[in-house]
């Protein structure tokens, strides 16, 4: 094995039994960092994904989504419900170091592939499963969506001001969290695997991982039977006291985090500000937000940001995606790579880990629904050398 | 080693060099799986987190928000500029099998601890560091405040509505999610480490985790060449059509996520819903959010939930924390554990990760600043046995 391998999760095979998102992103993170992941797909369409198309964006037969979140993985192609496939599957477990599903509970148990089945027919599996709720309780069988779970979680209360309604986070937070999560998961186990030899069950739901996204605010909560309050106007963070929020100048919009009330005042010369004291940061942040809002839509941005910068304080001007993806900041972190499939150039983000100073890429698309079961079918009929 | 090992990183030692979250978060989650994480802490004040409090909730000399981040590790306190500290330093290193930092870029190579120094030291040590920006380029020394990094990567204009503006989330997004991906390199490199018995770098920074955080939205760009829209009313997501959102009713809020529109309109039996088509449910999704919100309007939350569940449709209601930390579907986790400090019961999130059918839980609050220094230099000073 040469101690310059720079993909850490080579030689690791990983089984997934997943659709949409929280499971294939956490298996695209394993196949990022070098393991082998090879989705099991039934014959009939596969992950649903494949057809889930957003602006009509298409790459052949699946959709850009797809596409994006299952580069550099395989697909077999197998009927649960056939005794054939269903030993064909048996014998990749055997081959296997991790599986993830992401059914909803009861149904890998259905299919005869739940964590008792899998280990039987090998200790050394680590079995990863995420839910939407958990596997017991009231809620087991609702719709793990994220959607759904970020308005069950309370975190549609943390973000906008205090008299917008709730306002959800416009990205599949609970998905994502729940994914990464379960990576650490599996790999915690196959850590342990080293010193015990045998395998492990993760599981994991995605409130159990929007609970602990939150897990500040519970805390406060508890301690002082409070709910979080969202400031009147540019609320930024439940929890913390003026400036701390996003404001508009003259023509644009700037992100000011923490800085003390004095300090705020002077630079931006502002004897309104000047009133204030630092211990009612929290207590009259909405004063104090309105405040610094009608000082600082006296000028533009750069204004601002000019005398910010000279005092070394926490602000910055609000970027938008084009001009994220054109400025030289952004550039220095190479973080685009190219796929190709189909004939065409996709252009998605790469791994945001580095590995002893080098990125992780692969220009590896998304496979066909079974494009790699007669490939697979034949390494399991060869005799290993 | 026993089998039953419910902790599955036991026996590994992990020195953080952090201050606030994102670091931390990271140290956190790998005591949580049974690491030994010793908090290196300069004795002057230590982690600027302990004083860092959140409604002036304090537990001892440190805040509550120090204890929720710091629990279950140890605190050394070492003057890095003192020779004899540094030697201890480099003693503690050579045990250890992982070192985490989040300073700025080249504050570590000025006290000596870099990469290179630190390999030299341990060649088996996996060496981990967050940076805001990363460590080159014209961003690198830019504060990696969470705010800030939100409002540079785009991430603000996926929230709120079409004419809002930009609309930040409410919770540190940035930290949270770069300290998972922390942990998911270091926990691969320990798995590279048991074939070639070396250890590794992994860098990462918080404008790449909210650029992989934003994967499907940057590919969209790339692909359209347009920058992704808000809808006017009940923003669920950019990328996807109505009535993907939360929406009001007589007396409270519903999410509801995907659910085709003619089935919708069935449902809810509303004829204004029929004259839109499933392939408008994109381009048209402000004419159809509108009207479903003039429907929903009409009547109480439970009066719609029970159509929705009647018809498995992907709805619920819209819940905060304290509906959420009395529902039966919340108790049924188990997510809530209580610690001991200073006299008094902290209660907070346990890790959200089950390991082996058990939770993964400890007593053990955060550490005073040094707390653990004498015991760990008796340690160093006794041969191991």
């Amino acid at each position: 094995m040469p101690t310059a391998m720079n993909h850490p999760l080579q030689g690791l095979l990983v089984l997934e039994f997943c659709q949409y998102l929280s499971g294939p992103s956490a298996s695209l993170r394993l196949a990022d960092l070098g393991a082998r992941v090879i989705k099991i797909e039934n014959p009939k369409g596969g992950d649903g994904c494949r057809r889930l198309a957003i602006k009509n964006l298409w790459v052949d037969d699946n959709s850009l989504l797809f596409h994006t979140i299952n580069r550099n993985k395989e697909s077999f192609t197998a009927n649960l419900k056939s005794p054939e496939d269903v030993a064909v599957v048996h014998q990749l477990i055997q081959k296997a170091d991790v599986l993830i599903h992401n059914f909803r509970p009861g149904v890998m148990e259905k299919i005869g592939l739940d964590y008792a089945a899998a280990q039987q027919l090998n200790p050394r599996l680590v079995y990863a499963e995420i839910s939407g709720y958990g596997t017991e309780g009231p809620w087991k069988d609702k719709p793990g969506q994220d959607l759904l779970l970020q308005a069950m979680s309370g975190l549609a209360h943390t973000t906008g001001n205090a008299d917008d309604p709730p306002v959800p986070f416009g990205l599949a937070i609970a998905d994502i969290l729940c994914g990464a999560q379960l990576v650490q998961g599996v790999l915690a186990a196959l850590i342990r695997r080293h010193k015990t030899g045998t395998g492990a069950r993760i599981e994991l739901s995605m409130l159990e991982s929007l609970l602990d996204f939150q897990f500040e605010l519970l805390t406060t909560y508890y301690a002082s039977g409070q709910l979080p309050q969202r400031s009147a106007l540019s609320n930024g963070h439940t929890l913390l006291g003026a400036p701390y929020g996003l404001h508009a100048t003259a023509d644009g919009y700037l992100a000011v985090a923490m800085v003390p009330l004095q300090k705020l005042a002077e630079v931006l010369e502002s004897e309104a500000l000047q009133a204030f004291s630092q211990e009612e940061a929290f207590r009259r942040r909405d004063d104090i937000k309105r405040t610094l809002a009608a000082h600082l839509k006296q000028r533009p941005s750069a204004f601002w940001m000019e005398k910010f910068r000279a005092a070394d304080l926490w602000a910055v001007e609000v970027l938008d995606w084009q001009q994220l993806a054109e400025h030289a900041g952004f550039l220095a972190l190479d973080m685009v790579q190219t796929l190709q499939a189909a004939g065409r150039d996709i252009r998605t983000t790469r791994c945001p880990i580095r590995f002893n100073g080098h990125t992780l890429t692969s220009d590896r698309p998304a496979p066909a629904l079974g494009g790699d079961r007669d490939r697979i079918l034949q390494e399991l009929n060869t005799p290993p050398n």
